[in-house]
């Protein structure tokens, strides 16, 4: 079937970019593999997008989807195997369908990385989070722990430090992966414990979430668990033609288009420097608008 | 008074990042010298900021003020007169007071030129709108007039043409200042009418907006009328030695940092390609983030 541009992902990005390419007039086939919101169905509530003060995070993503739907766009709910991008019409293929276009936004998110322990599945979104900048504040003055030894992990624990009483930073090697200057920066936050050589090994709580085990000996009792092993984007369907960085997430100019003409990207998939629903929605609002321009000139 | 961060300008981009300072833990001084809500308040409805399907575009400014004073951010309602951000310690004056900081955000916004002629202020927001990307979509099939010469108006006829039954474009010179190609592609464009040599002279209605007047003699009817004769940033404080392009827009890297250390910029008073609600409060939820990793550091 043809459109004027195919969205491959249901996320804030993939969403705002239809809400956008509607408005100027373009037709829009919207893909998601499984339900609109992208992250933010991984989280409980939010109170970080301006305007809703405190909102479950399934009210929100569904809220998005009915504005998307207020435009007459169906989300189509299939899982994109492969890209053609090559000719002046692209070609978005899943298992049932052949989507051509003459734009592609690409806004198919990450997956984070899981601890994969008895009772991270659990209490997700209930004492286990993916996202300090996301969910730290709903747990000021308590007790948090990051789990990683990357940037991000430590970049987390600072910033938990200034929010939570104590952040227990928890890391499976005895040293730390990310550069010295901020490992120098660690040794300043008083009420960050560093917790070395040590692996989580479940997260623990009866109706809700109170510690965790590392090594299979030591509990640590908390209130919330960060965890920040790394994330990955979701582009085993992104061809090689595409430029992305080191991390496969893919490269865009202000516009959010690719190296090749045609192809945007959006939200978490595209590299940048903060991954959040308000900057997602707002680079699918660009990509959108952009994308229109395109299919008209 | 001393506070982390000092934030000038509470329109979308001011309130976001107030409320991403806040949750990573820092104190905020949030100064506005009008209402609430910035360039929301010029228009009646929004029905493109992903979540709210339709909302009243004062409702909306108003959830966003509550959200900040969520926060317990009281909006100083005061008008800044000049900043000295040469130190370490950045001061923000206005009349009564001196906000001293170790960041300054700078999300003051843009005024909108007006035509300055009878009728305008009565039907503003209803059929007088500042922004084709914002309103447009609410004059489906409708007929429209673009007043302007510069890129942007011709940018917006076009924009429009795809939405409206018929778009006239309404320029006072008898040609375009805007370059070559853009100048061609218009003339791709069936619905587009062009009338040169005119200057409009009254906007027209009883109760609902329906006509405008050109060059004082000819009168024509309209749905909508959409003035793009310009807008500049409000920039009167803003000290020499920020980084500006040509137009005084605040020139910043990704992280909404400009060329000083410590001073931030975001929303329409930044550079950028695309200048709506969502695109602001991106830009504040950046700002205020790297700005808190700024305080710590």
């Amino acid at each position: 079937m043809y459109n004027d541009i195919t969205i491959i992902g249901a996320g804030p990005a993939g969403m705002s970019a239809a809400v956008y390419a509607a408005r100027a007039g373009c037709s829009v086939a919207l893909i998601e593999e499984t339900v609109p919101g992208g992250q933010i169905v991984t989280t409980n509530e939010v109170n970080n997008y301006l305007g809703f003060i405190n909102i479950d995070a399934t009210e929100l993503a569904l809220k998005m989807a009915e504005h998307v739907s207020s435009f007459g766009i169906d989300i189509k709910y299939e899982s994109v195997k492969s890209i053609d991008v090559s000719g002046e019409i692209k070609k978005v293929f899943t298992k049932k369908n052949i989507y051509e276009s003459k734009v592609v936004i690409i806004a198919a998110g990450v997956k984070r990385r899981m601890l994969d322990v008895e009772g991270e599945m659990k209490f997700r979104g209930r004492g286990v989070s993916y996202c300090a900048v996301c969910d730290g504040m709903f747990f000021k003055d308590k007790t948090a722990a990051v789990v990683g030894g990357g940037f991000t992990a430590i970049e987390d624990a600072m910033y938990l430090s200034n929010i939570c009483k104590k952040v227990y930073l928890i890391h499976r090697r005895n040293e730390f992966r990310a550069e010295g200057t901020i490992i120098e920066q660690l040794k300043n936050y008083n009420n960050i414990e560093l917790v070395m050589n040590s692996v989580v090994t479940s997260i623990d709580g009866d109706k809700k979430f109170d510690a965790i085990m590392v090594n299979n000996e030591r509990q640590i009792e908390l209130d919330c668990v960060f965890v920040a092993i790394g994330m990955e984007p979701s582009a085993q369907f992104i061809t090689s033609d595409i430029h992305c960085d080191e991390n496969n997430y893919i490269l865009t100019d202000e516009n959010m288009m690719t190296n090749i003409n045609g192809v945007f990207a959006a939200g978490d998939i595209r590299k940048s420097n903060l991954k959040q629903i308000i900057t997602a929605a707002s680079d699918g609002a660009i990509a959108g608008t952009k994308a229109a321009k395109y299919v008209k000139e």
